[in-house]
């Protein structure tokens, strides 16, 4: 019984809207669509690839250059695959798997006992379904596999596929890509794509705090990155916000062990006045403390975010202590070791980190700024408008500029406007189609201005400035634009209220 | 006998300087360096970060912005495998290796064969090396493997290790990392790393053709991508020139079949201006035309830089036909026709390719950037300023402000100023150290501008403003300088050249 032929759930629908929408206007692609896709990738598109940018240019302002203390890094894919022995990885970062013998379907543990936990809430029975998730969670802790298949066994769970129980042994899978480096036989080693951005950032941990911006940093500080890792997903759901390849903005803040509580707070704010920054709003933002924390963390917490599919992880801000550069100790016979000279002691900093996934704060202020509004048109008929209500410092497009007709010198005249700010912005110009429908095309990838120039502009240089959100328009002096539109996309109007 | 026991080559110390300079400054570290490296793989420290994010943004603008036509994507990595059998990349990405059975080491037939001509050429004998690399060019462009061997036994070419010409036969190698996604057996595929990122757009032709920026894009147009790719360089040499993980920018251009070779010109000619305008001079680069032909082209030719070890390519703008589009026509049974309503007909595009890597225009950028000027000071001594003159607008940092002393009030009246210009530049602050301390560094890492708050500062609120190439010193009252310092490290100052 596929899901895909059930009516759409509201949530579904409402997801499935964003997808269309983000193919239908060049924000995101199914991956190598012309061979029917690849599961779990995604390629953004013109307006996509504008919006994204904008995105992380943001974060990385706010991160290097409204703080003194972060500096900036950009670590490659391939790291010495002793990095992931050190971090756990190879060891640890695995699903536990499960075959059913009759179908040869292969299944996540977790998802198959989710799913009967579902069945059971569906029919009122929320007490049962909890206990099933709490027993599944206490033997997936233990690691305790023979428990998890009796529990798949005791819960008359079967194979959807097959309908029988007739399953394997649970096994572990690692997440982790790996490949081959090298041709020569001595030299070829099996390498991995990072399924993290941070041990990037631990490796070259002294070579940052000796270098800097020309001068050495000082505890506290941190290392930001943006980059992409790469995840081995059994089951990849919910259009962007769980694929196999994933772009991370990570930034890890080295203290002084003992101060790490402080700086978790410290974090934990900066980073939700950020997300607000941007536009996303109150009601759809909320904290999640972890209780049961990750074997190198002492604290943990997600900023979750209300997608279409509920509230779900955005953001996560981890107080890390010294596990991984102690790791990294261990295993390079390395020092990695910080002398604070106000303490006159040589230690190994504790670490918190903020990470937040470049795809999923795309897609977080892709569906907070899909917007419908209905109206009455003249014929008193209900009439759907939609757009983009993007900040309009991240908006792909800045402005748009358009003759209202193509003679009389007017589109001559528009590239003179179009010309005074494309320099600075990103705008286009546009002589194809009526006004109206170039509005409503903007309106759908969501730019901020449009600009009409019309013969009232040969007389007096003035233009028809229409608004996005308010479609209200006024008549501005041509001299005037790069002023106002400056103002509002200028990066600097969210930053400053950081 | 291993070169590295010779004295360094003029050319060999010259790179040598500048890699040190690299990792002492913060600009490009070994990867996993505290794991002794990862061959052919490097980091960019956050000095290097943010001069290749500087490099990327003008690039991408000066694609996207400056020309109305060009429109940008961000295609995934990973892509459905039958993209690089219809790209011709799983049957001929491949170097030929050769054996040697008592050493067991592996070599690149061609590296082989080099290294014999290159000893004709050390003992005079020019012709001899010629008719060597001729013949060998013949060979593997006739794929005659067997003619290979024979010529490397003919010409009694040995194992530097053995000292034996005890070959194995040689055998193709394919460049592409690969690996496998998916843990269920029949779900899981073997997929690429992408070789180049070109694929990506062909792919997404249609798909971007009919979104662009809100209205559909007309012939001719282009798409832009930046992004990572990887190859399994049997040898990877020179630094960050040729690594096994990679940036490049590409920019496929579609026209109208028999139009392709003024396109051809005009991107020739935009590339090398753009090259120009950042600051590569004249006599540091030159075209060569490719003699010959990769299968896919009509017309070929790189633009290279003078590296320290020589001129190399830097970019290359290749005439493609219709030879991608085609072939994923034939792979993926779909149509990939633009319907041209100018002649009123539907045809596959020509593709005219603008391909540079941006760690190659990270090194050309960066080598010549790195200046020595050599004085005399007060005692008559010689002495030796290093500082890096990149233009303003791509230097990572954009100015940096110090306190004379640290009292009086100046740290804080110092402050003020580092508020005044950090939201718009990348600014730092620093009261540690003597003032001419600072200013090297700042010179090693390439900072145009240096602000120094002193006594007469609290009095008349100007600054001392040093200037990074010219070390003059120039008294400028504060409220100067966002505008100073604004006009110099705008990108606009490059782009409004183009």
């Amino acid at each position: 019984m596929s899901k895909k032929q059930q009516p759409l759930t509201l949530e579904e629908a409402n997801l499935q809207k964003i997808v269309s929408h983000a193919k239908e206007y060049g924000f995101v692609f199914p991956s190598s669509e012309i061979y029917d896709g690849l599961q779990a990738v995604y390629d953004y598109g013109p307006n996509g690839v504008e919006l994204k940018n904008n995105l992380k240019l943001l974060w990385w302002k706010a991160m290097t250059q409204l703080h003194e203390n972060v500096v900036g890094l950009d670590a490659a894919i391939f790291m010495h695959p002793t990095t992931w022995k050190a971090s756990g990885h190879v060891d640890s970062f695995n699903d536990p798997l499960i075959d059913n013998k009759d179908s040869k379907k292969r299944y996540r543990v977790d998802h198959l006992i989710e799913a009967k936990a579902e069945e059971y809430r569906q029919a009122g029975d929320d007490a049962r379904a909890q206990a099933l998730l709490d027993k599944m969670n206490e033997l997936l802790n233990r690691e305790d596999f023979e428990g998890l298949r009796q529990l798949i066994i005791d819960e008359n769970i079967v194979c959807p596929v097959s309908g029988t129980a007739n399953w394997t042994e649970v096994r572990q899978f690692n997440l982790m890509f790996s490949t081959k480096a090298g041709a020569v036989a001595d030299d070829s080693m099996t390498i991995y794509l990072r399924p993290e951005t941070a041990q990037g950032i631990f490796v070259n941990f002294l070579n940052v705090q000796k270098t800097g911006r020309g001068t050495s940093m000082k505890i506290p500080f941190g290392i930001a990155q943006i980059g992409k890792a790469f995840r081995n997903e059994i089951v990849a759901r919910q259009f962007i916000f769980r694929m196999r390849e994933f772009e991370q903005m990570e930034m890890q803040f080295f203290v002084r062990p003992g101060e790490e509580m402080q700086w978790y707070e410290y974090w934990k704010q900066k980073r939700y006045d950020f997300l607000r920054a941007v536009g996303l709003p109150e009601n759809k933002l909320r904290f999640h403390e972890h209780e049961k924390l990750a074997h190198y963390a002492n604290a943990a917490l997600d900023i979750e975010y209300e997608f279409p599919f509920g509230f779900k992880e955005l953001e996560g801000i981890h107080s890390r202590t010294d596990f991984d550069l102690r790791n990294h100790e261990q295993y390079s016979k390395k020092k990695l070791r910080y002398f604070d000279d106000e303490i006159k002691e040589s230690y190994i900093p504790y670490v918190i980190e903020t990470s937040i996934g470049a795809d999923r704060f795309f897609l977080a202020v892709l569906c907070n700024a899909y917007t419908e509004d209905v109206g009455i048109d003249a014929k008193g008929n209900e009439k759907k408008r939609v757009y983009l209500k993007f900040h309009p410092a991240i908006a792909p497009i800045k402005a748009a500029v358009f003759p209202l007709v193509r003679k009389d010198g007017l589109p001559e005249k528009a590239r003179e406007v179009f010309n005074l700010l494309r320099y600075d912005f990103n705008t286009i110009y546009e002589e194809r189609g009526a006004i109206g429908k170039n509005y409503t095309r903007q309106d759908m990838i969501g730019t901020p201005f449009c600009i009409t120039i019309d013969y009232q502009t040969m007389e007096d240089n003035t233009v028809t400035l229409r608004h996005r959100d308010t479609t209200e328009q006024e008549r501005v002096p041509i001299a005037e634009l790069p002023r106002i539109i400056g103002e509002a996309v200028s990066l600097r109007s969210i930053l400053s209220k950081l």
